[in-house]
């Protein structure tokens, strides 16, 4: 096992050193394919060159299909053991997954796809996975947590249900990444951060009885992180490239493809607390009770420097109940700040709902360098948060 | 059997029917990417949408995600029979290999990636594909023919050279069907009337030993005809599309990944004698003896609005003798036709090393439509070839 896992951290680095030789030599295709984006938050608005992601994916992508061969080399040189086609087709059903997956970001970068199709495509790309997941283990249950259980009893058959949360787990993770950006190297970092944080569990699981499933996970999130950390020196502040959602959707469908076949998708999801906390705070932009403008990023202060939270103008005559209800909470909660948007007009201004912007708001405007570096430290803390709930806190929800 | 194939038949013409509907909404978003290339051929050149081959390569992909669960069906019912995990696997790398394919050549339309790129990229694809055919075959072996057994025997073992064959296999066919182009319709019908050949031949095979083989191939080539046949509406002359190397990426490796899975690669290549017959044309140009252009597709002679062939200009000094000796050859059997580009010049003129070239050549110039037509023609009468050399000839080369 740990030969097998030295292969194939020596390939991820391998991968990393090829993404940090190769990004610069792309740049220009990039830029000459006309796939570039405007850096609002510079002083000079530079053109960067965008879906960069699609560099690192294809080199994970590589690493994976060199690395394969490895955890089954046993079975070739003792034929008489009888191949595991069922953990093989896993492998492969991953990586198509994936590999769809990125596919469909790419498209999306090149052709700004609609919404429909970005809810829909990562259903698509899911169904491979759900029937490797149907044939190999079909196991719906749920463990009921135990202040429930007077309500539900100790175990619920989930059925269809529990395929379509798992393809619904896809679509999250993806989109859930893809709506907490907007600053220099967060898309990356998050995801590193995510990655390791799966890693330090898969190790710590690695003693248990699911240790295969974990040892699985391993063998795509250690490639993951390293081809993550390589783009990140691009991506970090001042960002040399952007990722697109070419990276926001590979990385999304990578985490949900492990979390589905290694069986700890409530695991997986501890990890994303900044993403969900994130996703529910703009659920009322993303449904549109209220306005949500094409960008929701800080804007920046020409005169500081630093960054402000960015608005969304609306008239309260113009909102549902529903939008103004929603408006009141949020406000009473101090979650954003709204104000006149001209003197005695009937416009008024309110900080958009993401985290990005409430950061800004509790602690002030920030350089962005700054901000990126408090941001992706919360996703460590939040990832610390994950590891306290899953291990002390779990014995009072679920038998140890 | 039959009634899986019909839901084969039904999804592939839900797919078809859906290209129909998509592609021309999608024009304008490839336009405003910049996926658009010029119409060299027209008179008035127009602006055409690059890469539609996408579309239909996405949807042959839905239809087979869609599809996947149909020949398994039974195992779901009856769950004595024990999951067949080895043909599963099968479908899942071959989808696999097809979806990285149509990646890269995406990938390549984009950001027109190098030449190095396009012959390490298939041969990568088609990782997973070798590693399924070594766990589920691993059959290496090959029959020699009759006429070859007094010098190597019955048959020959060829080991890893057999893998090796195979992953060129792959290379071959995707950029077979790459260079066969530059007249409208081109890469795509004749991508239709391969699989409407290999079609028939499976269909043949169906009642024989093999016919699980041949049943495989069905799965993936009756979609890949409809979708095809789909796609020829719109690039067919006058091309409303153009297809990209998307197109001939994904076709390529389609048809490569049934012929290898299915056991049938030496018969998959009877039905590419134009593409084996103008790339062995074209090697002088490919590999640098003779001058190669950017463009070798024929040229529109604005007087006739018919084609002529197009031409490659070069002083006979400047030559090797390798390529003079080529040249001489090829002009002695009729391929082409050199003559002095200038008068007392020193600056000669040959015909491109192209079967489109040689076709105008030898049957004069001619409108586009006519020369795509009997192009497509000529790809029916090789099909035709391929039946009678692999049925009654084949008797006399293979004990039947």
């Amino acid at each position: 096992m740990w030969t097998i896992l030295a292969v194939n951290v020596i390939l991820s680095i391998g991968g990393s050193l090829v993404i940090l030789n190769v990004v610069p030599k792309f740049r220009d295709m990039f830029v000459k394919a006309h796939l570039s984006g405007v850096d609002l938050n510079k002083k000079n608005k530079p053109e960067i060159p965008e879906a960069a992601g699609v560099i690192s994916s294809c080199i994970f992508l590589i690493v994976m299909f060199i690395f394969i061969p490895f955890p089954f080399s046993k079975h070739f040189f003792n034929k008489e053991w009888g191949f595991p086609h069922q953990e093989f087709v896993q492998f492969i059903a991953a990586l198509l997954s994936i590999c769809c997956m990125v596919l469909l970001g790419f498209a999306d970068d090149v052709l700004n796809l609609k919404w429909r199709h970005k809810l829909l495509l990562p259903t698509v790309a899911s169904l491979p996975l759900l029937m490797v997941y149907y044939t190999n283990f079909n196991s719906t249950t749920i463990i009921i947590p135990k202040p429930l259980r007077f309500l539900l009893g100790h175990d619920l058959d989930l059925s269809a249900l529990y395929y379509v949360y798992m393809g619904m787990l896809a679509v999250f993770c993806t989109n859930a990444i893809n709506i907490y950006a907007g600053v220099n190297g967060l898309e990356v970092g998050q995801s590193a951060v995510i990655a390791g944080s799966l890693i330090l569990f898969n190790i710590i699981e690695l003693s248990g009885d699911c240790w295969s499933n974990h040892l699985f996970s391993l063998y795509f999130m250690i490639p993951f992180f390293f081809t993550s950390v390589s783009l990140y020196q691009f991506n970090k502040y001042p960002a040399r490239v952007f990722v697109g959602d070419t990276f926001c959707y590979f990385s999304g469908m990578t985490v949900a493809v492990v979390a589905i076949l290694g069986h700890f998708s409530k695991t997986a999801l501890l990890f994303f607390i900044p993403q969900i906390a994130n996703f529910v705070f703009s659920l009322p932009q993303l449904f549109h009770l209220l306005p949500c403008p094409r960008h929701r990023l800080p804007r920046l202060n020409q005169k500081t420097g630093c960054l402000d939270p960015s608005v969304f103008q609306f008239k309260d005559k113009s909102l549902s109940t529903l939008g103004r209800l929603v408006l009141k909470t949020y406000q009473l909660l101090g979650l954003i700040k709204v104000e006149q948007a001209e003197k005695d007009g009937e416009l008024s201004q309110s900080t958009n709902c993401t985290l990005i912007n409430l950061a800004l708001k509790l602690t002030g405007p920030k350089h962005e360098k700054t901000l990126a570096a408090g941001l992706i430290i919360l996703q460590v803390m939040c990832s610390g948060l994950a590891f306290i709930i899953r291990y002390p806190l779990a014995s009072l929800f679920y038998d140890s």
